[in-house]
């Protein structure tokens, strides 16, 4: 079964390329924007009162399907691609979860955008506290990142 | 722009249709897992050390798309779809952050899918509290709907 899935907008970023794209929102991630295509505006009625979002993209200069890879945060070992964010996974579908800062027309501005410029947006959610923000979760080999090394 | 899509596995749970279904993990969720394609077993490495994973899927029985909907949590108004979590989305893109108990070979099992049985996965990613739990959110209307009155 294939899904057929068509962007609602695109991603827009400091990031030109891979090489130069931020490694997570909340590590490195800069201004930007949402850019919402004209006939979904609609869609965005009340996401102005919330202060993060959901934003689900495609990878899509992302070519690699690889099962085990090495993110960033830890260069000595590999990883099982789903107990991973790295891009390399199947379907190449991303999510970030953004800052909102404020929504003008079709644009979605967000503080902390961490993708490449352009990246085709799928979907935004609201980030909803009773739903998203988890007690006391364990975060597998991401606990033991060392990440004041990590942060710029 | 069309993007294809090939499910990884598919969501099992105990919801036969649209009507049964749970609304959220956390309100009426039950125990279910995610049944992944035996090809893609190796990227489950190191999943079963994380408490929570986030999957993502498709409202596959869904074929509306509506801009302005109106959830249940808030009967007596409508949200812009992107405002809110309900299916009639453009590309009918849904995410759960969902309870892990334990991976037994292709199996996912998980104590809160809120998903119909047979739900295409198209995706999981590891729920890491450095990225995904954020401070002191800002929920929208969300933040004004009596929960307790919600849960069963």
């Amino acid at each position: 079964m294939t899904i057929s899935i068509n962007p609602i907008g695109f991603i827009q970023s400091d990031f030109a390329d891979q090489k130069q794209s931020a490694r997570q929102p909340a590590i490195d991630g800069r201004h930007g924007a949402l850019i919402i295509h004209d006939r979904f505006i609609d869609g965005l009625d009340g996401l102005a009162e919330f202060s993060h979002i959901i934003a689900i993209y495609h990878f899509h200069l992302q070519q690699q399907v690889l099962l085990r890879a090495r993110p960033c945060f830890d260069p000595d070992k590999d990883h099982g691609i789903f107990a991973s964010r790295y891009p390399t996974r199947p379907n190449h579908i991303g999510m970030s979860i953004l800052t909102l800062e404020n929504i003008c027309g079709n644009k979605v501005y967000c503080s902390d955008i961490d993708v490449i410029n352009n990246t085709p947006l799928l979907d935004i959610k609201p980030y909803v506290k009773q739903f998203d923000r988890m007690e006391n979760p364990k975060s597998g080999w991401y606990d033991g990142v060392d990440w004041t090394a990590v942060k710029i």
